[in-house]
């Protein structure tokens, strides 16, 4: 098929509505039956489009699932960034963390959520080079910087999100059978002690 | 082949020799190709065993790569139980605590390191309910109650070595080319503020 420059117009358009389509039906072909059983071959024809555009549209599975995540996580952010305190603005930045956190691991711990069953889905190496998986990181890093932490925040976001991914979260339920509650209290104390003010107690015997 | 009762010692000493070889000779291939590279089939060759005493034995290629893990790291283990300060005893136990983040870090960064190598292709589930994860997990947990820290140090431990296990450690140094020094600089923030003591500075702006 050729096209003369006054088509470029169209052809966008067509693209968007494709890129539209195919997430739509692979949203739908998730939440029914996993993202784990979901094909490009499912998608592309559920969506009545060419498994060639798919491709084309979203690199591989795991482009199409990273476009589903950051669609899903679009809620997610608006909550942390805009929503009420203490998890969106107007509470203390230590506060924020903590909700943070606690957040993060409750959609984790729920088996309907589809943001983490998607990343659960994702190479690791792929999902923590991600839009959402940087979004995170920002977001703890600022609020360490904010609650006054010195120091290399950066890093120290890192290793905080560490805690508090799925790899983690996962282990710690599965394998050690601890619970969400405990968790969250874990998480809570590790902020405590990071953002802990100069001359302020701790906690120690 | 049948045996009378009285087979019995020299069935185990057989077996016994039998796991001996197996082990030797898949030590001897994963130094040689490495450990992504060796399969089954080839282990029991180079035992001369057959296939089906190496998997009676191990169970699968992982439970043969966990059996190969739990030798590489014997060393490693008297190192910081029993070496000398500030990983083995008569450091106090913050120092040693840094020291013994700092040590698992340096060894993910080397790549001649058997350890490392091996746990990366051991699948997560089984490496975090191994013998050699649960003892780095009960060494955090004691340097953190011996240091005083209040609270939940079993859960602490568990955060802590989530900052410092291949999962974290590779992909901060691969995705985001944080330096080796970085990551034993953070862990030692870490420590530092995990375990400081009540009304000491913790280190704010």
């Amino acid at each position: 098929m050729t096209r003369t420059p006054g088509d470029a117009g169209a052809e966008r358009a067509d693209a968007a509505r494709n890129r539209a389509r195919l997430l739509e039906a692979a949203a739908r072909l998730v939440a029914e039956r996993g993202a784990e059983h979901v094909t490009m071959h499912e998608v592309a024809r559920a969506a009545g489009v060419g498994k060639g555009t798919l491709f084309r549209r979203f690199g591989d599975r795991t482009g199409l699932l990273l476009a589903l995540l950051a669609d899903a996580e679009a809620e997610f952010h608006e909550t942390y960034t805009l929503g009420p305190p203490p998890l969106g603005p107007g509470a203390p930045a230590g506060d924020r963390l903590t909700a943070f956190g606690c957040a993060l691991i409750e959609r984790l711990a729920d088996d309907t959520d589809l943001g983490a069953a998607l990343a659960r889905q994702v190479p690791l190496e792929r999902l923590h080079g991600s839009q959402v998986a940087r979004a995170f990181h920002h977001h703890i890093a600022s609020l360490l910087r904010e609650a006054g932490v010195e120091g290399d925040t950066d890093m120290l976001a890192h290793t905080m999100l560490a805690t508090a991914n799925s790899e983690t979260v996962d282990y710690l339920r599965n394998e050690h059978r601890i619970s969400t509650a405990r968790l969250r209290t874990t998480w809570a104390e590790l902020v405590r002690r990071v953002v802990a003010r100069a001359g302020e107690p701790v906690g120690h015997r």
